[in-house]
């Protein structure tokens, strides 16, 4: 049985932010902003999100504290913002990890509760979250998970629940035109992951396999326009929108293997999140391509790339980077990685040794 | 600026009725059913409905004296039923006609007004809706549209908004196996003609055009299907597929040109919704093709169809009959309906002898 929900209100084009007062007026009097130190500012979307605040008369403060791969802590301090604020609202603005601290603040801006006890039912529902996304891949602004580092488990938790998919979303390709040309791709690739991990995926299902296959086309086309800074317009918009479609997928399905290998890699080699799910795109491909053959075929066609190959090709073009690994490392992840429950939504069991040959770059 | 917004909660897959007791447990004590005559009854789907609201211990009465192409009174008898059952929510099932009326019944249903109130402000929010089809075409599972019969102005008028969005639907493709063939192959038209009209349409978004090409893709490969019944299993899974994905892109940018065109044969000469919606397609797509040629293109590629004669081979495989139209008919429908207000959103300007050149079947 399948099944299908994307309650999130998206509104897409240039100048959606400030165009919609009445939508902003009618989400309370007192607003939190959570966002990181850079993009929200450098990107133009935290001037505009004050701007339309101000003209509609809502009050608001800004907890710019968020760093890469927020902890669930971190979470917990803008929550607690919002809370002394008495906010009616959040706003997310930024990558994958401001937008994510946001929902869980809207959690934790509404119950007093220690940190980890997001993971479990609190008493109060979350306030609305608005996300504005600042790089395009991550699709957090249309999926009911946070995903939050918890130091003790030394990996990634994702908190998820249909109490935190976001009420709305304002897509302004406008602001993800400053976004590095290394960000640029890493987050193409999350976004090409997801579309990946959502088609082979168990969870699969019609609606969220029209989105990630038009997420593949698009990106298919646009990914190489990423390596240019900034970004050319109609790339730009095409990538945001293609990272929203994923996001449509992947709220459905889950990721599975790639993004849960990927973790590790985060958390162990300090890689971005979009750079270690893309070193791991290829060899899980390789694997894709011999068990799963026909939906490893669609993912190739909606990418426009001849097979495996072709697919290799357009990774290689990417010129991405890769840390030095040990095997001892990659036994380590792997021994790790292997127990997580999003594998079972893999469309074939995958094995321990197969994680490591992907961490390894190793082709079999 | 682009918006989409599509809450309803979709299940699909054999046995979905059956299998999701919590979520009818969770929707009150007491039902309204809306059907029609026969489809309800002989595609299973009223007794499955009535033995899982039987297990779960919901009461329930049944409204079924839907008619085709129902009137705004039809449904105001339907609420009124509800009203004197206090029902907690109201089930739809069968083709558009039981659905459509189904979510108009729950505003009166609540509220004690006239039956053209229904389309000013209703006091109170309707109650939840659920949608079973059991045609595939209609889509209304998944819009906020109740399309309904007002015979004093002698055409449809459609009732729309986010307080009627559908709660739940349930989409199980043992449901439609038996649909006689002509049904069959209208709804399937109908469901085509919302992918063409999505696409072909001012408000046509990145997610709305993502589930009408794909719509397409598959209405194109499947609709040969429709004319063998009872229809076989995969083709019957396909299509009922497509009509939602279908809904969910007219959800998002409502119909035009052929929708409206359509609503005049169906007043005026009787025709099945789909009927009219499919001999008017093929001369609608000759338009299209000279103004729109780029939009025209990817429907036609989405379809699998070598240009606009691989479409006119297409639709002419499916043996539509065309009733006699005079000359001064034509003229008289097309002067109706050219003033509707959806015209508006079709991608180039239409004129009224193009309206009428494509109610006489006129290729120019």
């Amino acid at each position: 049985m399948h099944r299908f929900y994307m309650p999130v209100r998206v509104f897409e084009g240039g100048g959606c932010v400030l165009k919609n007062e009445e939508i902003w007026a009618k989400l309370g009097k007192r607003a939190l902003i959570v966002t990181g130190k850079t993009s929200a500012a450098r990107s133009g979307a935290l001037e505009d999100v004050i701007d339309v605040l101000d003209s509609v008369g809502i009050a608001h403060t800004v907890y710019d504290n968020v760093r890469n791969n927020p902890t669930v802590e971190n979470a917990h301090d803008a929550g607690g913002l919002g809370r002394e604020f008495a906010a009616d609202f959040v706003i997310g603005i930024g990558g994958g990890s401001p937008l994510d601290a946001a929902k869980a603040a809207a959690v934790f801006a509404v119950n007093d509760i220690k940190p980890m006890e997001v993971y479990g039912e609190a008493a109060n529902a979350p306030l609305p979250v608005v996300c504005i996304p600042t790089t395009a891949g991550t699709g957090s602004e249309v999926t009911p998970y946070s995903v939050l580092t918890v130091d003790s488990l030394e990996t990634k938790v994702t908190l998820k629940g249909d109490h935190i998919f976001p009420k709305y979303a304002f897509l302004d390709s406008g602001y993800i035109r400053s976004m590095p040309p290394d960000i640029a791709v890493y987050t193409a690739l999350d976004a090409l992951c997801h579309c990946v991990e959502s088609v082979l995926n168990t969870q699969n299902s019609p609606l969220s396999e029209a989105a990630a296959l038009e997420g593949l086309r698009i990106i298919g086309r646009y990914i190489g326009a990423a390596k240019t800074a900034p970004i050319d317009d109609e790339a730009g918009e095409q990538l945001l929108r293609a990272s929203m479609l994923a996001g449509v997928a992947i709220a459905q399905t889950g990721t599975n293997t790639i993004h849960s290998v990927g973790y590790a890699l985060t958390y162990y080699k300090n890689m971005q999140h979009g750079h270690a799910n893309g070193i791991l795109l290829t060899p899980f491909m390789k694997y894709a391509s011999k068990y799963v053959p026909d939906e490893a075929g669609e993912i190739y066609k909606a990418l426009g790339v001849e097979g495996y190959n072709g697919l290799k090709a357009l990774i290689a073009s990417l010129d991405l980077q890769c840390p030095e690994i040990s095997g001892e490392e990659a036994e380590s992840f792997s021994a790790k990685t292997i127990k997580s429950a999003s594998l079972a939504k893999n469309l074939w069991r995958i094995t321990q040794e197969e994680e490591k040959n992907m961490i390894l770059q190793r082709e079999v």
